[in-house]
């Protein structure tokens, strides 16, 4: 990495909240923040060192000395731009690979990864067809969906297009027993390392909750096996979080993302060092610390609304809580507008307060905000 | 307390490290974040919502719901202002009397604490005359006096006036076995909370490095005793700093800060929640949470210097290790430039730790630095 300047300046291409959450978390490291966010008035624009927007990510890309992401999903010449540099971390492979679903998929089978049944589809009518065969499914459209867009479950494939002649997913609904997520960093010098996997709960395709670390200590190193094969197979920099799928004493793949990620939210408290820290320190060639789990913890996310104040109390007033609210200007259906952090000495009183936090944030009425 | 707008927006008067760290600790809590700074171009306004300067002090406290600051001796009109307006946190006395030391001294006996020898003088020269009685004294000028400003020891008299009819305390030197301090939380119902004290080096009044929790569970009594009374006494809300002489098995109080202190860093690794939010939290009148030390922590503070790359990759590398640098435009010598935080499983551990990043950032050649 060559630094132009005295100081590193990272550049973070995405405004929201993980770019907003690696800026706060490293701020105290001498460097400056560049932000490239389409728009202009992302929450990370707010405290970043300086803000580039719309076709300006040349001149983003130049005045920085290592560029990442917060959002794979984000400006494609932008990140063929910092690749070219030689700044780009991660690597492209491995957000490519992210851009369209089915190349994730595939490079995934190819390489030997445990993996649910899956076939890729040319068009929604051969999806269909394809889908028809599995007792249960879901169809993924393979290009720009995240949290929930662009999936489809066999009993709610209400705006399932009708010819639509993209690539689609097809996969074969794994009737798992639970869901996990592992937080994994790799530096650039190759070192691995993990955070404690956790528990995750998600509806239609959107993160609701998770409580880390798991129970069962053979599913745990399956876990971290597959992410440091994955991260080393990828020559990978930076924080990358895995979702799977546990069935019969299995750990399989459902996705990675090559990124800090919502199921890593749960390390700024009760962790020695957050997800977001460890991926500035990795992707700056800074040495990475050996995470530490203090206490068992985990998140709510807080999805479709903003909370109250007396929601704020309440939820304070459990003890060992914080809320991370991202200060989005608009509340819609569906939008991630914070979370909030528990911490705990037991596994079980964490899970009693993640309760008690979901409660007071829904009630009995998710449905009404995803 | 009145809230103006849909969020609560807080008043910090001070733009230096301690308010940058209590926006950035409580960013995440659904309020705004009012800066007044002397210059205007201070560390905490480039992540304010708002900022203000100079003259713009009514507007300042009128913009904002509830005042608070990092410094004591920042404009007296802002403070009394913002008290008149029922706005100040914590208390106007609790401030005033930390504006000239005698009366802290003084407002301190009057009460019962424990304190060393002292008399109050009118004069430099009836402050010599005074200090001769004791084998070994500090003189301190009455207004003005922070980080060691203003102080003078027996054998480092150099700078002291001549012919000044200023106000000087005359302290009697305490032959302590070690100093300590402790960070204490009082919430607007009078709810009280503290962290676990720590050990505390100073030179020439700076502090250089320390590291918590304390073995001895009767003097950590006792701190705590002080600070709660201390505490109700002046009637206080949000965090307070009070240092300690420690001798024979007994705390004195040293002097009481009426904020964030530089004691309190520590908590920023190794603790359930920083002094920052704990801070943020009481003044705003949301619930304050029970500290929760998971393990001992320390920091060493960064002075007179910035850490080169070499310097910030060794103190990375020793592990579980965080830096905090201010971005301070100057380095100037005894000025605080950041500091590292430190956590470890043991004291001894944590002890060899802090060790090494004193050698990294100072050698053998720390009063070059303070």
């Amino acid at each position: 990495m060559k630094i132009q300047n005295s100081r590193i300046t990272v550049g973070i291409a995405g405004g929201g909240q993980l770019g907003t959450m690696m800026i706060l978390e490293s701020r105290g490291l001498p460097m400056n923040f560049n932000v490239y966010s389409e728009t202009g008035d992302d929450p990370a624009t707010t405290i970043a060192t300086k803000t580039y927007k719309g076709e300006d990510f040349h001149k983003f890309v130049d005045e920085s000395d290592v560029v990442t992401f917060e959002f794979e999903h984000i400006n494609r010449e932008l990140l063929q731009y910092a690749d070219s540099q030689g700044k780009l971390r991660p690597s492209f492979k491995s957000v490519e690979l992210k851009m369209e679903r089915h190349k994730e998929k595939l490079y995934l089978r190819e390489h030997g990864y445990p993996l649910g049944d899956f076939e890729v589809c040319n068009s929604s009518s051969e999806a269909i067809e394809t889908a028809n065969k599995y007792d249960n499914y879901v169809i993924k459209k393979s290009e720009g969906g995240y949290d929930g867009k662009g999936q489809f479950y066999k009993n709610k494939m209400n705006g399932f297009p009708e010819n639509d002649s993209s690539v689609f997913v097809v996969e074969k609904f794994v009737d798992f027993q639970y869901e996990a997520s592992i937080i994994s960093i790799r530096d650039y010098e190759g070192r691995k390392y993990s955070y404690d996997p956790s528990y995750t709960l998600n509806k239609s395709g959107i993160l609701i909750k998770n409580n880390s670390p798991l129970i069962d200590q053979d599913i745990t190193a399956q876990m971290r096996d597959i992410a440091f094969r994955l991260m080393d197979d990828l020559d990978y920099i930076g924080v990358m979080g895995i979702e799977f799928f546990v069935k019969d004493g299995y750990a399989m793949i459902n996705e990675y993302a090559p990124r800090v990620h919502n199921t890593g939210h749960h390390t700024l408290m009760g962790s020695s060092i957050s997800q977001f820290e460890s991926h500035i320190r990795a992707i700056t060639e800074l040495p990475v610390s050996e995470p530490v789990t203090y206490v068992p913890s985990g998140i709510v996310n807080v999805i479709g609304t903003e909370l109250s104040p007396e929601q704020v109390n309440s939820i304070l007033a459990l003890g060992n809580t914080r809320i991370y609210m991202y200060g989005k200007s608009e509340v819609r259906r569906k939008r991630k507008m914070g979370h909030v952090c528990v911490a705990s000495h037991s596994n079980e009183s964490l899970s009693t307060s993640l309760s008690h936090v979901m409660d007071i944030i829904y009630g009995n009425e998710l449905h009404r905000f995803i």
